[in-house]
């Protein structure tokens, strides 16, 4: 049997901001990465965001990111490594706390924005993260882009990890996205999108834009659910990898496979 | 044999900005309140701060306070119990991951400033940072006011609670601290406040400012290191209780006395 | 001729998330109140927030609130006359560069929230906005509740003052709002809240909530967009306003009559 | 006659943290750049540094940073030019609004750290930042590093410039600083550092640490005043410029000869 993890992010407010339409993403994500008030969300944002993952049986992760609210967490920033891990560990510990006291347990860790941007291109920052994983709890699992520093950070850190592809997104041969700009980067199709994640779980492969076909197995796949044409987009490809006989469960128990 | 901890603030230095003399602290507290990013401390000075508390022997404790950094969460804000709540457990938890990263347990919660003050006085607040204690974690134990709302905050929570009180401030016939504003609020000489502390630990009374002689039984003794005059105050204190007989230990054993 | 200002709150947006309906709000207000960056607001969208204002001939002022951006700068915080002083003319400044970039003049400020209600109530606080005002550049006009601490304060220090009054609220015998969670304290029938507004324009009179009739005589009325509805309904008393001969200009012509 | 100006950073500290010996620095610069809030400085530190630089007839000028707090804005961001337009903007009028308030008037505009350092190289950025300065107020001067992207952006903007160049840095032979990592990079001698200044000022010339002789013709000195070893050679540099025949006057002062 196939399976794979869908991932969303969640828990965008900010005190008397709303963003995002979490109750709509919660009934098609298998995982939930929620912000962790440095780029986004607040301790009540947060902890009511835990506590409706819960009650949807939703995986929880936490999603740290730069300490730029104004900049949402896209821009660049020259953070050190040690400053990375200082940050990412800070962040873990707010969402663990929540956790615990809805009776939660924390499943994994994914990056934000610029930080999981710069961190997929730089060795050490990733590194950094995923050493914030490891020291930060038994059995956390790290979610990183397939192909890139995440896999061999979490490699030499020894921490679990798990692959993230994108369903709506082009590859470039060597295995990173095409960048947004560029034509033909963002993939509109609903059964395009569906039959890529399909290929991606069933042979590990998917077509690069300009028609190679490259290794690409990951474990969870990333869902946007900030318009409500995103929500039914994510929610017909959930249909279709059903229907395909792909079983949607949380990344714990697509890695245990 | 009699027991009594002492605790102090540290780890509010914040990015460039130093404060405090924190290595001289650890010298002569059994438990350390550390300050958790929101009124001062940021993730790399939180971390470094746990780290240099573990290799010291002093327990740790999170020093959650409201989210005022310019303001040092020294003035009231009106919070709701619920915001408090989320505020208190996210700062936990942030705390609890440092301490699981330096291979440390938390021990216990102090809330700071205003938070602390208005919650002494205000039973919802008080039972809103209990709850997060509680929830944060088992066994972590509710460090507040002695005679305030923080005891009963706690006792209708359930959580572990310990009193304090201060070596250097006069009390109220009602068992409230003397406002600093007040002629004689505060006590210089040293060996009065060691005097004073003793016999709050062996007989649990304190003679108040007008002369009255009331209960007063805490597990733990505020001091600051603040400035170097601090620094000394507290190293006599600490020397004239051990001279007295009394043993300086972690919140977490005198409790089980 | 009767005359009456008609102000709204902008630029509350900040960073990725929005709020408001700015577009729709600069088309019914004669005088928009600013968000600084403190409670709401960034420097993006201040400057966005005051060329679109003065594209549409709407005349500006700056909206200064605390610094307690969770908040959104609704919960008191005990600041003292000398911060909120310091407070408010950073803010001030901040609003005047953007007004000076666009070629524009900053005509008025209005505190928001918080700091609004605390000093409508507090002289001192009222005082060091007043001050503020007077001493970040000549002619700026402070607006402020109608039969409050801050028409004193205008007089004390010597600024030019405009009184604002609610469309949609409900006042006490004493001159004073009916709080909110009080039955009756607001009023949702546009042509009763007309009525009201056109009876304050031309006798200076209003009747309470317990049905005496008191002195208002306000340079301004307060209008909401923050929903279709609150736009509708503002649209709505504009309309009739000006079917009761009553014209619509900015505080600064207001006053001036 | 020869003349020059001193400026060096002011208005460092932050709520409760102190930073810096502004007392000290008054004594030594013609003219002083003051934080904004962003990296450094809040409203109230902001006020009293404006004020005290007034008192001590020192020119005053804006030193906008990057929003970076924990960073102290020394941490490159990818800002786009229009945030970098609208952040220097705000910070500029906030210094704008304390100098009307206490009767002076702002002379320059100096950026700050990563914001300094990036836009040097940087057309675009330097652009945005002339821009800013140009708009924000007749005659308002840009400070920027000397032979960078400053120079230009400045002359496309029409803003009225002045260069600055380091007392204490080597040069490289196209005419940058030789970072302060490479042996060599800092000028510890006092004398050589007041000999170097005097024949920057009067023949407008420096030599490289690679033994070049280059043009170097700065309006304004930068000095440090963070250590009371830096407030020594600064004191001392100003005494042997002075020796040297080289009168120490405000930038606005420099740049009119």
């Amino acid at each position: 049997m196939y399976a794979i993890d869908l991932n969303s992010d969640l828990g965008e407010s900010f005190g008397a901001w709303k963003m995002g339409n979490d109750d709509a993403v919660l009934q098609f994500v298998s995982s939930a990465n929620i912000a962790c008030g440095f780029h986004a969300g607040d301790p009540v944002v947060l902890l009511s965001t835990v506590r409706a993952a819960k009650e949807k049986d939703v995986a929880i992760g936490a999603h740290p990111g730069y300490p730029d609210l104004i900049g949402f967490g896209r821009r660049n920033m020259d953070v050190t490594p040690d400053e990375v891990y200082a940050y990412t560990l800070y962040q873990i510990g707010a969402v663990q706390a929540a956790c615990h006291a809805v009776g939660a347990k924390l499943q994994h860790v994914k990056a934000h924005g610029a930080l999981y941007n710069q961190a997929a291109k730089n060795r050490a920052l990733a590194v950094a993260i995923a050493q914030a994983v490891k020291d930060a709890g038994e059995g956390l699992i790290l979610l990183g882009l397939a192909n890139s520093e995440f896999d061999k950070a979490a490699a030499e850190v020894g921490v679990p990890y798990a692959a993230e592809a994108f369903a709506d997104r082009a590859y470039q041969a060597d295995g990173t996205l095409v960048p947004r700009k560029v034509q033909g980067s963002m993939i509109h199709d609903v059964s395009l999108a569906v039959a890529r994640v399909v290929r991606m779980v069933k042979e590990g492969k998917v077509e690069t834009i300009d028609g190679h076909v490259i290794d690409l197995k990951p474990h969870s796949i990333c869902l946007h659910g900030d318009s409500p044409k995103a929500v039914q987009m994510a929610t017909e490809i959930r249909k279709g990898l059903e229907a395909a006989g792909i079983e949607i469960m949380p990344i714990s128990e697509v890695i245990r496979r």
